[in-house]
């Protein structure tokens, strides 16, 4: 497929990365800064450019990862085209690209970070389309990267996109408590990790329903009591403590 | 070394059965309930007893793995030996054992379920004692089970203990909100692994630190707001919801 990229962001790299990879044409690279799109367009072999309305509209495929705030009006500031616009957003609903005859959603769901290697193979891929015309074509295109196909309705990925949000946003701040907590007793980061692989690997095991264990879940008051001793240095840290321990017993009886 | 295990819960079987794989004679297992104690005792080649006075003292190291309350009435009871005693608490200082002469703590800082099996190896062995004779001593057996074995004062125990509490107990607890929301959607909770996974394995690389995603970090408040509609059913939810992305705000400038 003949495919285009508007931004040049985490998202973008990623999935133009796979899909270059997996023999699709990258046609153009969209964004604000010229600088930006050249150096991404430089890797996919690409055309850079920083304005929407000249894009070139003769591409199966037009892809927009930017962020929520400005997709509104990257849709409206698109050419007319006979291309399929899909954006990769987990919480914004199809219709953002209603304006386009045809239009859909293409949610790669995993977190991206510029300088780490994902395989697209085992990143789950959420597709949604306005016409089974567009389904089957993002269906097409997202076979060819990933092993993992979901036809979703907007309402169930931004549930998803919630869910990510705890499971996956939330849970590399408590790893990043967890580090600075260790920092002050000049301990290293690493001897949490076999911790954190096994907990993660537990939850996929076992469920997180069957994998809870800790002062908590066990109310044990005692090591609560202390814990709370040890922060009370820390309002706010006491405070995310009392409420994590009251929701872990409220959700485990 | 000849061994024995006060409490027959998760950490006393595992560690149990670690020890005995590796040529280690467990001699007598403890529970207050003997079919507990006898269960455990067949698995490891041991005898069964609920008798704390009566036990056998002429081993080299008697290992206490019970709750923690009851860890101070568990080591009065013991009668007195010249074996080595030392508790597997994260959280309890090595002097509750002062009582006898030799005494230590030897703590496998890993999470533990009875129907998950774990690889020693790769846990981090914490070790304390009070006099470097039992210091060698009780190094000298977890070297035999763990790849990772660290001196740690008690205080640094306990500072590991509660960053624990962060990075499994509370990070679990996540995971089992984000299965929740999935529920509520239809959606299968396997959906998130790769996303858990590759959570987990970023902050190995890259450091928690550098690792945070998601819109509390990027400043995106038009979809924290959608995330706070879509979770207004759910004060308690909501409310936490908000803590977390306060929390991360703050750390993350």
């Amino acid at each position: 497929m003949k495919i285009s990229l508007i931004g040049a962001g985490n998202v973008a790299t990623h999935l133009g990365c796979a899909l270059k990879a997996h023999d699709h044409q990258i046609i153009e690279v969209f964004s604000r800064q010229l600088e930006n799109a050249s150096k991404l367009a430089e890797e996919l072999d690409a055309h850079p450019t920083d304005n929407l309305s000249q894009l070139n509209a003769n591409v199966d495929l037009i892809i927009i990862s930017v962020n929520d705030d400005a997709l509104p009006q990257v849709s409206q500031s698109l050419p007319e085209t006979n291309a399929i616009i899909a954006h990769t957003a987990g919480s914004i609903s199809m219709d953002v690209l209603a304006f386009h005859k045809k239009h859909g959603v293409l949610y790669p769901f995993q977190t991206f970070s510029k300088d780490k290697k994902v395989n697209f193979k085992d990143i789950p891929i959420l597709i949604e389309g306005n016409s089974s015309e567009v389904t089957e074509s993002l269906q097409h295109v997202a076979n060819s990267i990933s092993n993992t196909i979901i036809l979703a309705s907007s309402q169930q990925r931004q549930q998803l996109h919630i869910a990510a949000v705890f499971a996956c946003n939330f849970v590399n701040l408590q790893y990043a408590i967890a580090e600075d907590l260790l920092k002050k007793e000049n301990l290293p980061f690493v001897l949490l990790l076999p911790l954190i692989q096994e907990t993660a690997h537990k939850a996929s095991q076992l469920s997180p329903q069957k994998s809870q264990t800790g002062p908590a879940v066990r109310r044990d008051q005692s090591v609560i009591n202390k814990h709370k001793k040890q922060l009370e240095n820390d309002p706010e840290m006491a405070q995310l403590y009392q409420l994590l321990t009251d929701t872990i017993q409220k959700k485990f009886k």
